[in-house]
């Protein structure tokens, strides 16, 4: 086996794609930080269970593991930023006000989550604590579509689900709540005969809650069929009017409501959204609530925010063109120095050729040359 | 044990030094661009056959190891991203031509190099491939004082040294030659008693070399005075002559050679170099030629380039002043959002207070704020 592969779904990002990302990178953080959002950059290694708090199973499973060489406990890659930010928030800041803080890079998962995913997302994300209340879900999903907007995709679509209508229903019964793993399978599958016969012995109200959940999806209109289908429970109608306030801030035109659409159900805690956009198939952005995280860490704090992967975003962007450079020969003259300098401080790209290597093409698109006159080093353009 | 206690010399970023950090990303990144050299982003985790070539055992134990799940064999997490990005460049870019390519990122150590070192260093760096001459080598130079300066940090000083030295002398005992690793741990550590002891047995000239090489440290004179107590051998001869002209190259006031200053040895070979500024008793930055990387991944390229840790740099940065922002209230007025809107579109940071908050302090240097006057959202000054 040649020593140059690279594992499955690990890849090395090249030059045109590197330059979109770091654009990408760029444009979020800049604009996140004009909301107030300060930058922090937790590490890649840490202690499995500070890791995991709140984080679930499946996170587990998807976290690689190694062992610390000078403790000898054991260390997981993060597969994950948001629990690391919680933790940051919990315990370092350890501030008893509203803070809202936002980090990018690297995560890492044992399996992609599908077969041409990348095993290494550039997870980009933005997150506020301290305020419980539905105005900093509104925010979050202002900056989601601000940011998008800043890089030139327009018409995104944010679908908006709450956790509390499931797990209002399955406080009905006892019988549906032992089968909450199952059910939540079926829901995300929208399995409707399989939740028809998992549900034949739960409480007829439950029951129907349950099946009439995989078609309570639509605009915002939905929520007063959703009102009349499912049960009336404070649970239920306290989501419910979240999710219309919600709709209202974002703008009716930019949702749908999707009642079934429970990923990240097990981590959050009230309103969550998967943001999409024409071109990609899945959702191109995930937030949503979470208040119960700085909890495990001991502190319990309002949470909510969102996070995407600048890669998958990339790919949307459109090819740059090759970049306009200067080619200038190699010499020590002071004043071709001089030259140079004064070109790159203007911000212009200069290329050296290095002895020899004058007649080579490159990746830039060298327009012009820096050739001498008899007098003084000038700028010429390339026809 | 808390669950938010971190691994040893492992740390989170926080807001004040993340900043930093990232302002110092963009600055070497673009310095870089102006000279041509583009980005990549080379994986976390590689197979370590491709992560180790040519990199050498010391590396091997910095390197932390895990199992891939998908194929089943070993892959490491990368402790250093040059032989990454000569990977890049001899397979995947398969140019002909010369190359400039640089990446940021962070890296992982299994052990600190240090009691505080940390184990995960911000990695940034440049390379240039293709081209063996030492105009290669010069432009690395400038542009690593170049960056220096443009993040503020004057007076550095490019310790130069050249691996070629020492292999020459060694080339003239196979005595020494067997002792090479005991020789280069002698020398790192300007033993001369050790020196003396090992060498008893060795030719005259090439003991007298190597106890001579500790003193061969200083300005650029020291050169004349190691062409008398050096063997006079091609190999010497051209490793002296190349560290004269680049010297000349950047300016004798920037240089000091010092010959026994080997680290990065065994990975090297040819110039080398350490750049040292005030403040930091370590190399902020290291570089130098490393040709035959490319060769163990199957195809030869002439190489040379530096990196640096962004942290480590960091720490020599004034700490930033708290920045100044806007603060307005939380409301869906139409009117309020244009103008928050307006403000956020000419840069300025606008922190808006969500309800029940209004009155928390907070990060930013709230000077401003947003008021209603009767008539308009306006801005005001705050005392």
């Amino acid at each position: 086996m040649p020593n140059w592969l690279l594992p499955e779904n690990i890849a090395d990002i090249l030059p045109s794609e590197a330059r979109k990302i770091e654009d990408l990178r760029r444009v979020f953080l800049d604009h996140f930080r004009l909301y107030g959002y300060e930058m922090v950059m937790p590490p890649m290694l840490e202690y499995i269970e500070s890791l995991l708090t709140g984080a679930g199973q499946d996170m587990d499973l998807r976290t690689f593991k190694l062992v610390d060489q000078i403790s000898g406990r054991t260390m997981g890659l993060r597969a994950d930023m948001t629990t690391q930010v919680a933790r940051i928030d919990a315990h370092l800041l350890n501030r008893n006000y509203v803070t809202r803080l936002c980090y990018a890079g690297s995560v890492l998962h044992t399996r992609p989550s599908g077969l041409h995913a990348t095993r290494e997302p550039v997870q980009i994300g933005a997150e506020i604590y301290g305020h419980g209340g539905l105005e900093a879900d509104a925010e979050i999903h202002e900056i989601v579509i601000g940011c998008l907007q800043a890089v030139g995709v327009t018409n995104v679509r944010l679908d908006l689900c709450h956790v509390g209508v499931l797990r209002s229903i399955l406080e009905l019964d006892a019988r549906a709540k032992a089968d909450e793993d199952t059910l939540y399978a079926l829901l995300e599958a929208k399995d409707v005969p399989g939740i028809d016969a998992i549900s034949t012995a739960y409480a007829p109200v439950v029951r129907s809650a349950l099946l009439a959940l995989p078609s309570l999806y639509g605009d915002v209109s939905i929520l007063k069929t959703a009102r009349m289908r499912l049960p009336q429970v404070a649970g239920i109608e306290k989501a419910l009017s979240e999710l219309e306030v919600l709709s209202n801030l974002v703008g009716a035109e930019h949702v749908i409501i999707d009642l079934a659409d429970l990923r990240g159900y097990h981590y959050h805690s009230g309103v969550m959204f998967s943001a999409f956009v024409s071109g990609l198939p899945n959702a191109v952005a995930r937030g949503g609530r979470y208040d119960h995280v700085g909890e495990a860490f001991g502190r319990a704090r309002p949470a909510t925010g969102f996070s995407l992967d600048l890669r998958e975003l990339a790919r949307l962007m459109p090819a740059a063109g090759r970049k306009v450079a200067i080619r200038a020969p190699w010499s020590r003259d002071a004043a071709l120095r001089e030259k140079i300098k004064a070109l790159r401080d203007a911000g212009e790209v200069v290329i050296q050729s290095m002895p020899g290597h004058e007649n080579e093409q490159d990746e830039f698109d060298c327009n012009r040359v820096v050739v001498f006159d008899g007098e003084n080093w000038i700028l010429q353009n390339v026809d």
